[in-house]
């Protein structure tokens, strides 16, 4: 693990690991490096929460942040990508973390830069920080995956991010359902199929997607008629389980993929996975570091990790 | 005062704290945290100098900065203020610094978040921080508000920042008055208007505004006029008191509301301001870290604040 | 040398030293200052690997910096630069850096603002960091000036700053060549020119300009005619002399001023610059300071230059 790019690249057990550092850094915990680190944030698409993150998760480090402008940068003189990351590399940064719109941006970048490259967006293929957030706010819930009833909900056929992290947490044990309006089904996919309202009755974890209204203009429907078939209504929450969850990775449609009075319910993570995901962000960019000998072995320490008070 | 808001829910003695805490770190003292803190800068709408203002502020208080860009946010996706605000509060900012075009952003935050949120700009409604760099600027020239002539010239009417102001210092005790071309006048308000010669002649304080020149083509006449109906222009200025004082917030429409030689004369505090902003803002932070328990009560000291010297 | 504006205003010595103090950094030495310090770097131009640099720079000196976002910032309301500029001085700005469009933009700034201006590129007319950085790479590699032949190759005409940098490094010694298309080509300058032929087999070092597309749209023929021309072919490469090597201020047009696969051979020190200029500019901050008293004497020790390693 040289680079952070797929969610399938990983095994369990170093899943596992990266859960537990995360843990071990939301305890207080903090690793210590040879010496002063430098990270290049490239984001080539909108943000504010996975940017958000990353720099706090470097700035809790200790490692300064050099902050890309895209809309100021030299890719409107048309440079290439690799030259933009290679540039970084010659200024100094010890990390490259990159959002592009490219699926399969990172390909060329694995081969020639000599720093870790952390994915933190590839087009619609993948969004690896985000599958893990995803992991820690379960495990923090319920301390295991097998066993545990997964409804993914909304998109499915368009978001391979979907079907990666319903292939990790099968990978993980879990029992991995999968909630779509017709248009949005993959029926290539090996999971079942459930609807809305079973979706709500048998999850242990509910997983909502966001509707992507930028790019499905007109397939789903109207807002409204999408909440009332496939999102999450009050009616439909008072039939989960007690101890059920609901997840979505943000930003909400509010009144689309979930009621807006459930943004906040007992039984949302979703700010939860916010917090998370600096945690996520900081065992990723450690674990990195260390692969690259840029701290000790023993700096990270593993924590048993514990259930999570909520 | 949980949050920073608006100049009208100071008391005169909050106000003086205020002032007295920016003058200690004027002379260089700080506070001290309990531990690293983390500023969120949420500038929906264009700024230099507030912005830059602030985030000089948090640097020199040791507050690392989150910094928000609204081109490249998802807000572009259609997320509202308040779950940006929120996730910023979920990744682990201590402190929001907030400016956006509504007048009534605040309300919803002030309830539903649990950090200090600090007002860098409402609308056309309230801008408190200008307000206090304003009433510092003042205080190091004369040590006092009460018996001194104060003249607010220019759009009165769709200013209710120059309002809130003229109200802050009629309560500290200032005689003010108020001038403006008449399609800018409010009669509405209990203040005195004068001629801009009387104001030359008058003032102890000359407070000049801020042409909208985007809001208000047209209505003040060309730019040539308004310098020399309603503008400072040199002549004026040779009628002011020896001891009088000019204050612009900035940027200055060079010709228009002051002759461009006059940006920087002697009597001219326009620069002081700006310097007297950074200190001002430390010691609105610092005071709502306190009143969040971010800080002991003791390690902001109250200086006896003197007069600067000029 | 109050401010950092244009290559022409150093003697050769102040360039020995400051390749010196830039080697000095580049093995680790650094300097101390005598408070803490913030850099602005006010950017009207888009930069990618210019502002990275300097921000770099920075921060590797342990500066605080002040990011200014010409899209977001108050020259949107019409502001000055002058007026910018000095806005950042009020606020505590104890350095700038400035890139914007204008030729002489630092004529009223020098003369009015009392804190060290650092040049990033003004129009065309000078960027001496990049001249610097230039002659740092050229120094590493033949640790002399003299009697090198120096081929610089572009569009001669419309870059003053080629002019200045072929001004340079006769001063330093170098014999310089030009080499450009007709409509490229400058007869009023004192340099002999030579084929792109001719540049190959004789340069010791060969500095290759980047095609302003954006500007001379047409004028240099198609991108395959300009690389075939006077671009650095595959052919061309093989007939340098075996020590030579090829610079290149970026970011590059691959297959117009240069063969892609040439842009990381083994004479390429096209990433070496942008390393270089890291450590440049740390020589260039520091001197400045420096001259402005912020840093005492003693703190800038002088290496004996060593011949890089490749």
């Amino acid at each position: 693990m040289r680079h952070f790019i797929s969610v399938d690249q990983f095994t369990e057990d170093e899943i596992q690991d990266l859960l537990q550092t995360a843990e071990h850094y939301r305890m207080g915990g903090s690793p210590e490096f040879s010496k002063p680190l430098f990270a290049a944030n490239l984001f080539f698409e909108p943000s504010t929460r996975t940017k958000m993150s990353f720099t706090m998760a470097q700035k809790r480090l200790g490692i300064e942040t050099l902050d890309f402008h895209m809309d100021t940068s030299s890719t409107k003189k048309g440079e290439t990508l690799y030259d933009t990351a290679r540039t970084m590399q010659a200024i100094g940064a010890d990390l490259l973390v990159i959002r592009h719109a490219s699926d399969t941006w990172s390909n060329e970048l694995q081969q020639k830069l000599s720093i870790p490259i952390i994915n933190a967006g590839a087009g619609k293929a993948e969004h690896p920080t985000q599958c893990m957030l995803d992991l820690l706010t379960i495990y923090q819930e319920f301390a295991r995956f097998s066993g545990l009833k997964i409804v993914i909900a909304g998109d499915i056929r368009h978001s391979r991010v979907a079907q990666s992290n319903a292939k990790a947490l099968k990978q993980l044990g879990a029992d991995v359902y999968l909630c779509a309006p017709p248009g949005f089904q993959d029926k290539s996919l090996d999971f079942p199929y459930v609807t809305m309202d079973e979706a709500a009755e048998i999850s242990d974890v509910l997983m909502l997607l966001r509707i992507q209204h930028e790019r499905h203009q007109g397939e789903s429907g109207s807002s409204d008629d999408y909440l009332k078939n496939y999102g999450l209504t009050k009616a439909r929450e008072r039939k989960m389980r007690n101890h059920s969850i609901i997840l979505h990775p943000a930003p909400v449609n509010r009144g689309v993929e979930i009621d807006s009075d459930l943004v906040e319910c007992r039984r949302s993570r979703i700010f939860k996975q916010m917090q998370n995901g600096v945690y996520v962000r900081m065992a990723v960019i450690a674990r990195m570091l260390q692969e690259w000998g840029m701290t000790g072995e023993d700096t990270i320490k593993k924590y048993q990790p514990v259930l999570a008070s909520r």
